[in-house]
């Protein structure tokens, strides 16, 4: 029974997220569902990083165990021939041992949160940003990212439904940059609480604007309290980008 | 009377082209309507370079004459709110003298194509670049594109149906550049017979193929025939990303 790490590549927007839910179609059941038309038994997949409704990724990581040994190539592209129309694309398929467990193995995950920063709405990346039509100063969000990057209890920046995970985490990274009209906003850790990087960039996003100064964020994390923390930023300009193992 | 310049973003898809057609939604019916609903009197927009079906442009360029003088903010502001849901935006108006006609004052197109070459298909970019699965040697390919640039005949790569237009034109620019996954091939001239840089891409990247050698093309552009060109590559990998005037 070989397993197999798959790396996947999909657009969010039409989907309730990663995880398989009864309220709509979710990317897990498009990837079981193509997995199954080929292999010809059911499959469960265990990813690495999870992705709400909406949010995309350019190399989410996967395993599935499958009954037979197939050729790697075949696995990529028999499932990316089953996943067709669907948004959403198998980008490598390899062997690896047993013990690898996408979501326990996985030693840090990486996140990109894309920012549309001009007065002028997206006509192109409708649903791949967040448009923001007042100026933001992406020097100021950088050094408010500054004061949340390290090991910290992120309550302020979780949502209250998850209470069984941990709110303390180590974020390794959260750098702000900007090219031209788009900021980019890169959030690396071995694990983090649900909703936070779209909490933090919401919050920072404040900072940007100069509705809330870089002192605050910090006294925002310090006090631990949810209602300290900024609009959640929306879904669509979030992106999985790597999980490493 | 006031004449207003006006810079445009849309995605091709779901629409058959720039131009008003029988046959289904256009971008022109699309701004124009938007434009109408604010202005409150018909209008016609000209534009710098025409964009068939599913071909995109970053920044398109078109003139319109409205009855009174409006701020420019409010121009592209006002035409943006009309334009919603359509995935075209206007990202700047300003006002340029009625000698200024973004057709004819139109000095240099710069378009940009897209192929996507990997063996898996696009999950995000769908519609947005053409997937080729099979290997392109870039290298090849720039050695290709470098024998189309000058002034010639290119009744080669252009389209049949337009018998008016002069098939005699200067390719200033075809550069092939690989980033990644990526090609990427820019081509800039003042003007450009129909359906050209799609049929160029087309023959191109059969040279990247290994199918057609370098001389070939060259020995395709002096037949000036139809018939020696490549299949032309598909309209979702190209955009219109710049006229200079």
């Amino acid at each position: 029974m070989p397993r197999y790490k798959l790396v996947i590549e999909y657009d969010g927007t039409p989907f309730v997220g990663w995880h398989r839910q009864a309220n709509g179609p979710s990317v897990q059941q498009a990837v079981e569902d193509a997995v199954e038309a080929f292999a010809g038994h059911a499959v469960r997949i265990q990813i690495g990083g999870r992705t709400d409704a909406g949010v995309h990724a350019t190399r989410q990581v996967g395993h599935v165990d499958l009954d037979k040994e197939w050729r790697t190539d075949t696995v990529r592209d028999a499932t990316n021939a089953h996943l067709k129309p669907e948004p959403v694309s198998i980008l490598r398929a390899e062997i690896v041992p047993d013990s690898f467990d996408a979501l326990t193995s996985a030693q840090k995950r990486h996140y990109l949160y894309r920012i549309l920063n001009r007065e002028a709405p997206p006509g192109l990346d409708v649903n791949r940003v967040w448009h923001v039509s007042w100026a933001l100063e992406s020097l100021e969000m950088q050094a408010a990212a500054q004061t949340l990057v390290g090991r910290h209890d992120f309550t302020t920046f979780g949502a209250a439904e998850c209470p069984a995970d941990s709110p303390v985490c180590t974020l390794d990274r959260l750098l702000v940059t900007r090219e031209g009209e788009e900021i980019r906003i890169t959030a690396s850790a071995r694990s983090f609480v649900h909703h936070q990087v779209r909490s933090m960039v919401g919050t920072i996003a404040l900072v940007g604007a100069g509705q809330l100064s870089v002192r605050s964020v910090r006294e925002a994390l310090e006090a631990k309290d949810r209602t300290r923390c900024g609009p959640m930023a929306p879904a669509c300009g979030l992106y999985l980008i790597r999980v490493d193992y």
